[in-house]
């Protein structure tokens, strides 16, 4: 096990009705910006309940925060924050939101020359703005930790930035706000949850073997509810499980001490940020090429993968290696979820290149637990994912 | 799943060398009380690095916190805190010196009549004295949780306390520790943590699937380790494992949404009281009579445990669960853990009686995960430990 820090200051209200208690959780006489996305909290009862639970305070709103939250969007609601004296930021929503909200956490107390520098320069936040959130859309795992991923139109660019500051101080994680959301959402958070723990879970073996089981407890977890999930959302128990598990993959536990790979991530970013396509399903797309490509590196972690987690247990350890990028696939696919970049565009030839350029732009740091992997590669792996 | 609030602030400073860099975590120009035990740390190198990583802090020393830490003692120590003003601990030790800093935390900022109120009027401390903790016995997980046990010896007590005030500021697991921990608590220690995980585990059905999976992860890494700890502490990645499993045991995280029992360390801890006998012996004496007289109320979760943990797959459920109590008590034995009280004082008899008078004197709450085991059932379950 390698060296780590880890602290999680975030208290997590679970279960139902828990909205009605974050006036406790929140400073005395806090000038509240209430922060939303596309209106969803104002069909399925949301809204009402958090204006309900905030009675006394102060309260200013900023709907309209969109799906990879943009920045020129944040920048209107940075303007409302300095305008009327903001003193507290809560977020009702789902990744979005809340990673829109970590943005202005931080760019309310940032006194560089521009916010974006705070992603193009990774800038670390070690004090923001206070916030809360109430998780509305499992997925992400962002209410329960320090990083956000923020888009630009402008320049097609979508950048990642964090800081021991970007906890929220509270997450609200009531599991009956899966009820209403649409089964496309449902699939996208299971695919992103599974795949938050796998690239921290898929590298080499390291012996740290309790962060094994506790990611190889998620994805047993996630994969037992996913049905049921998908079937019927009023099921309280399995969305219990899949909310608590949706937070527990990406909170920074399984990741401590053990090597992380996050190559996934950073390629399907760019999918999003080129075709738009939806983030989770840019991760289905890139994972099984990826894997392939890189089978020799991972084998030993797929093929335990592929024991403990799919109960493969006849085959050489290739064997069982490869049975399981094709189990991992086939339950993507279950879920409804398309795992080849030509299902979503049609205009797909030269992204292996124009991701390479991109990459190369920014400045190339190597990708993957060694940093190893070359633009070559990753063009490579690109393309198989045609 | 049942409603749940978490939130666990301690940051871990987890790995070798990790001690350099507690006075980073140490509020600038605090003075501080360094608490320690029987003075192991003396001995084994840990003492020196402590006081060289406190350089520039004023420093008062308190040696000598007994295991099962006596209330006579730590008042010593309170009394020196006052005197001296002092506005850090440190806590440099086991368990016991940690639950004894928790004591301490507290009473610097008691404002009742006498500090021993806390214990026997279930005071929850909402803010102590700000502490850190170096572990130096991997066990009781005291170093990542807000509770506390406090003996006292005039009167055969021990007692327990806690709150959201007494998390430790920080806590470094140093794994080279374990090299000089005697074979015999380090047997403890995998006991204790083992058993810990059953208390949040071993109860009933409740569809808590992630929860779970970490227990059963939790004591399938226990299990794995265990060998290899007995048999050579310096095994670095084995002492990883095993120290970050203990503290995983009980940080809160297993309990949330679920019930939990802790009937066996109620029993256990009046064994100590009356015996002396060490903490986790008594809750591999209490253990296996528990789980049979209990048997009908736990047999479902104790089967999934003996499937998942144990491997145990072929018989019946009850079969199982039964071949899973057995598995238990072999694995304490082959810890060098005896699992009868006669094993440990030849004045047994009478125990059960007197057990039950105390915790009848005291004001019976029931016991178990459903608060429903007599004083009869008590006294059934210590008389088959004899």
């Amino acid at each position: 096990m390698n060296n780590f820090e880890y602290m999680n200051p975030t208290k997590i209200l679970f279960g139902k009705n828990q909205i009605e208690n974050i006036s406790k959780e929140m400073p005395n006489k806090a000038k509240v910006l209430l922060l939303y996305g596309g209106g969803s909290i104002k069909k399925n009862g949301i809204y009402e309940k958090v204006i309900a639970a905030l009675e006394g305070f102060e309260v200013v709103e900023f709907g309209g925060i969109p799906a990879n939250p943009e920045y020129a969007v944040l920048m209107e609601a940075l303007t409302i924050i300095k305008e009327q004296n903001i003193t507290f930021l809560l977020a009702v929503g789902g990744g979005s939101v809340i990673d829109g909200t970590k943005f202005l956490s931080s760019a309310a107390l940032f006194k560089g020359d521009t916010p974006w520098d705070i992603l193009t320069q990774n800038i670390r936040t070690s004090k923001g703005m206070p916030f809360g959130t109430v998780l509305t859309l499992p997925a992400t795992g962002s209410e329960m930790n320090s990083g956000a991923v923020i888009t630009r139109a402008e320049t097609k660019e979508k950048l990642g930035m964090g800081g021991p500051g970007l906890f929220p101080q509270f997450s609200v994680l009531d599991p009956t706000v899966i009820q209403s959301i649409p089964k496309r959402q449902l699939a996208n958070g299971i695919t992103d949850a599974f795949t938050h723990v796998l690239e921290q879970y898929m590298t080499y073996p390291i012996d740290a073997r309790l962060q094994d089981r506790i990611a190889e407890g998620i994805l047993q977890t996630l994969i037992e509810i996913a049905p049921t999930i998908i079937k019927d959302p009023t099921d309280y128990k399995a969305a219990s499980d899949f909310m608590w598990s949706c937070t527990m993959a990406l909170n920074g536990l399984i990741q401590k001490g053990v090597p992380t790979d996050w190559s996934i991530h950073a390629i399907g970013h760019e999918l999003t940020a080129l075709y738009g396509i939806d983030h989770a399903r840019t991760l289905a797309v890139i994972l099984p090429s990826h894997y392939q490509y890189n089978f020799e590196a991972k084998k030993e972690k797929l093929a335990q993968y592929a024991e403990r987690v799919w109960n493969i247990t006849e085959g050489t350890l290739d064997q069982k290696a490869k049975a399981a990028i094709v189990k991992t696939e086939m339950f993507f696919n279950e879920l409804g979820i398309d795992t080849k970049l030509s299902d979503y565009t049609n205009d797909y030839m030269g992204t292996a290149q124009e991701i390479v350029r991109r990459f190369t732009a920014r400045g190339w740091n190597g990708l993957g637990e060694h940093k190893n992997l070359t633009p070559s590669d990753v063009e490579k792996i690109v393309t198989m994912s045609y």
